[in-house]
């Protein structure tokens, strides 16, 4: 706890880390259901709900990190998340209602997303550094169900060849 | 400027984009001097210099796309990187002095860079759906020199076959 600047190692990074990322994971259950409750778009919407579920899940695994680490979990305030999760609000507000809501929607979740992926990677090759396997094992359940989570809503917003993406559905309307 | 919500369209909403992406390129140029500061590991310092001046680049590159949208360039505050840093100066702060900084700094510094990768990636898609080709090449250019940063900042950190990376320095350092 009160261990000096100096003398703190990798393992105490991984644990600051891991505290940071447990906070966050709990503030992403809180805001989903805003996004959820905006989104337009049906598949947005499920896709959306689908990772709310998985988001409790995430807290659940990190509850099984910290077991593993005989550590009682705790949360840090997560300041990137509270700011990627202010900026997303303030894009619900201004665009929510607009024909650029569920595009403003993606935008917002997407930058929780690679948030997620960035930590979730490096705390793995820590993990793996500092030979805590079966932490490492967990931490990349999550980290693939953000790349997926993710892929989902790219998936979403683009065009396919058959099928308008959200994203050119909103290009090609104008003002009601 | 009065638009109503409604109305918005994904224009709109691709301007409020660049001028939020054009805040946090500014706030990157003010935060990196403070962690090249601190960095101990040579190749670091070089890698965190060099994006030092690219990222000046960025910000002369988004001149460039507001001129092509007969806009003046303007910034609207961006909470999520004022977030991301304010939480990179955290870990400076508490790890900067450790066997764990240089660690620590890379953890901060793709933070940043995940978010601008996310953003840029988005941008480009929505400038090409809106057929604005010539922002959607300067866009593209900065995304690729964010992606470059952030592999580089990968490559320090992990440890080759042949040479330690930062992380496994790290990990097998124990305190002073």
């Amino acid at each position: 706890m009160s261990t000096k600047t100096s003398e703190k190692t990798l393992q105490d990074l991984f644990v600051h880390a891991l505290k940071d990322i447990y906070y966050a994971e709990k503030a992403i259950t809180k805001a989903l259901p805003k996004m959820i409750d905006k989104a337009k778009h049906d598949q947005l919407k499920d896709a959306l709900g689908a990772h709310l579920e998985e988001t409790k899940d995430h807290v659940a695994r990190l509850d099984k990190v910290f077991a593993e680490l005989d550590l009682k979990p705790a949360a840090v305030k997560c300041e990137a998340i509270e700011g990627i999760l202010k900026e997303g609000e303030e894009v619900l507000e201004q665009f929510g209602d607009s024909p650029a809501g569920d595009a403003g929607i993606i935008f917002a979740c997407q930058a929780v997303e690679h948030y997620e992926i960035n930590r979730y990677g490096t705390m793995v090759a820590w993990a793996s550094e500092l030979k805590l396997r079966p932490v490492a094992q967990l931490l990349k359940q999550t980290l693939e169900e953000e790349y997926n989570a993710d892929d989902k809503l790219t998936k979403l917003a683009e065009s396919s060849e058959n099928k308008e993406g959200i994203v050119r559905r909103a290009a090609s309307k104008k003002a009601a």
